[in-house]
């Protein structure tokens, strides 16, 4: 396969005037204008004033089984999912989400130091077992970074869970406006396709308003296929469109979109081109199941060492122009804009947090 | 191509008072919420109290082609269609609606004891032809068990067909709580892909008021290429959005989701391969155009053998589980959650309606 | 590949009463279903009253750039964009305008007698440039016959340049109802593509109220990959939901659609692929960037002879049934029905216009 690795090398013109204008939500546009506007290409960190936090690689570990929860320091994944929802067996729940719990009250695996983020996987609001888990779940004192919440098929189901975790974290102390948990939206159906413009806008519209603020959407392919009765193919052909679909709409609203799992894990080529693919159309990282696709994953979903010594050139010059007083400026043959700086930004963060 | 038939062993935990709190209308979740869900997975006769009714080749016969006609019950067709569009000369209109009337009437073709279903389609709303099909053929007293209806672009063509037959029915003396036919929608043209989450969210708002359910939607390719100034090649890469769109919106709406046809029907191989790559983007069936295709076309869209054995086996499983008050279970190794146990259903019921 | 051109073959059936009854807006059905209707076959010149134009090779021309424009009259390509935007450094921006300008005043391009069309590309609103572009080039006494408005997000853009434009063209004593501009627009981003079916009705909505009468959508791909994070191939795979929907989506609301851009332009096989497969799709034309991709491009977006040959005899076959008070009528053994013969007038206006 050919590559045109041409992403970062487009002209867009723009002038310091606008900047401004945008930052300062004012200029001859009108305020409402500017205030609706979402800026894919614009970092979560600038837009909100948080971390982004990079999940090539995020692997489920069931919250009851105690020898795999062992082995998490030693994984490297990015993204650590103690599960209660489809990796616990229906018996199990209870011993699950009690025993993350305790792992966060006690901070009981050793990840300080490295860039694995700990996060907690609640079973679906359909399941009616949510309301339990974040009961147990949500009075710790040490919050987890991320929830994930599956099979959002509707903007009720949002609805259900911010408010019930709302009650939840306001009885146990919380300050709405002190507490932000990254939000993670599964997309597993045909309905929730159909509603995920709806669910993505719901989500922003209550940020001010609830404990959490939305980071990223993963697409639960199996249940997908199972929903519309596909049949998955090692191409996945199948899945063109709702994964290109997914993508765009993630990054409309400034979203992660975090790509299907591949499940024959003794099959590395085969997840390395179904990682390759997904980066290629926009992705951001992938669901995997075992440690031994951790770092092939990673790698595909790292932008390589040029691309980064490209970003870094490019913020040092777009700085050095700033404090002149020039807005756009010509970096390697091409004329640089606000759209790339902040891509140039993406991925020095992003460089910085994998340690590039 | 390796395939992956993961469709079927999917896990997902449920308790047994989620089943109730749906089925009933009722629990901790907002009414409205669970009445508004749409259960893509349910099989129609759980949603409506009326049979699947499997229709994986559906093949087209002119209603004024008498020799055609006398071979419909050697055909062992799922579905015939006797029309009054687009296979037949707007001379031989008048002719055709006649003649399906009295096919009607007098069930002058033999499919007592087949599995063949018997419908009709009507000319478009946007032909003008349309009343007049709908006053000479409705007025049976034996109706066909769907009326396919061509064309259909917008909300408002849908209305006045519902409207119009309406109209038509009451005068005949039928009631619209005992009487409901089959609805099969064809979308055919850009401006019904832009508008079919209304259309079909239209059906459904108005089955209540109507003697129609929405049954199926029909993929009418050619018009589509037409309409949008494609070329179609015979990988069909051209039409990767619109019929994976397709299928996504039908199952959202628990709707069938029929393929294209594919006109060069002496080529079997291709048929097959075409029928194929349908199934497994989650079509159900195929529309066909020649005797020929019958087979090779309700081949491909049949479930395999082992696939219908892991269902009667798992529902016998479900049924004794539910009687000892237990929800969710193991089944060869896999969590079994609800829809699981609905998909298991529908295909019990396909292979009963095909006699495997 | 195969191919089977079956687009321009394709039976549908309808009566003169039909034909009638959207002509004059009346009939039997409601006058707002008639009046809401999208034909996205008619050719816009029965829509609207203007000529057809086509733009199968649209080609970038700096505007500040002396020496590629001394070049325009003999490149052949269909459209001339003279560029203020993307192509033109932020340090030249006020150079490319008042020459634009000065082309526009002193008609110093000499493109009298050939078939090429002198449009402009100003910069996106989002720019602050786009006011400044307008003030300076609307008020010229020899319009564009379009302008390329880029960047459309959302909207609230495309009214801010309505109304912008309408202010100066109103000041520039121009009258609303003798003035429609060739409104191209260029859809660019996550955004744009999520709020695209709301951007051509807007359009189509304020046709009455503004100088500007939509006519195409560009597919902004590098931009678009950038914004979503993707990475172009020479395949291309990673693009076909966002150009298939782009396609869908014009066609619906009546505009032509224009394929991405080809940037290796030493590799002429590949431009050919890429732009037989937009072909296919849909496009109606392509964007080019250098003068060796016109001829090219143009041949790949150019009906073959055999085609033409068969509009041209239907029109004749149609006009002589219509004389004799028969509506539908059969032609090379199919049925021919209104959505063809606007289709065929469409491809003889087209060849009409290219010379063929």
């Amino acid at each position: 396969m050919t590559l045109l690795i041409r992403t970062f090398w487009r002209t867009r013109c723009f002038s310091p005037s606008v900047i401004s204008a945008v930052g300062r939500g004012g200029g001859s546009l009108p305020l409402s204008w500017v205030k609706n506007r979402t800026f894919a290409t614009t970092p979560i960190s600038v837009m909100t004033g948080k971390k982004y936090t990079p999940r090539r690689a995020v692997m489920y570990v069931p919250g009851n089984d105690v020898r795999k929860i062992a082995k998490i320091p030693t994984l490297r994944a990015d993204c650590i999912v103690l599960d209660c929802e489809d990796g616990v067996a229906i018996s199990k729940k209870v011993d699950a989400r009690k025993n993350i719990r305790q792992i966060l009250d006690n901070k009981s695996i050793p990840l300080e130091g490295s860039t694995t983020e700990l996060t907690v996987r609640v079973n679906s609001v359909q399941s009616g077992l949510c309301q339990e888990d974040l009961e147990c779940i949500l009075p710790t004192e040490n919050l987890p970074s991320g929830i994930h919440l599956p099979k959002v098929d509707s903007v009720d189901e949002l609805k259900w869970f911010l408010e019930t975790s709302g009650k939840i974290l306001k009885s146990s102390g919380r300050n709405q406006n002190a507490t932000k948990i990254n939000l993670i939206i599964f997309i597993e159906s045909a309905q929730a396709i159909l509603n995920l413009p709806k669910i993505c806008q719901f989500a922003w519209d209550n940020v001010d308003k609830s404990y959490f603020i939305p980071d990223a959407l993963v697409f639960g392919s199996d249940d997908y296929c199972a929903d519309i009765g596909a049949i998955r193919s090692k191409e996945g052909h199948e899945l063109l469109y709702a994964r290109q679909y997914l993508v765009m709409v993630a990054k409309a609203f400034k979203l992660q979109a975090i790509d299907i799992v591949y499940i024959d894990y003794k099959d590395i080529d085969g997840l390395r081109l179904q990682s390759i693919s997904g980066f290629h159309m926009g992705f951001t990282g992938k669901q995997i199941i075992h440690p031994g696709q951790v770092l092939p994953c990673q790698e595909a979903f790292t932008p390589p060492p040029e691309k980064i010594e490209w970003a870094r050139e490019l913020i040092t010059e777009f700085e050095a122009h700033s404090k002149g007083g020039k807005g756009a400026f010509s970096f390697r043959g091409n004329m640089i804009d606000m759209p790339l700086v902040l891509q140039a930004k993406n991925i020095v963060e992003l460089a910085q947090k994998i340690n590039k």
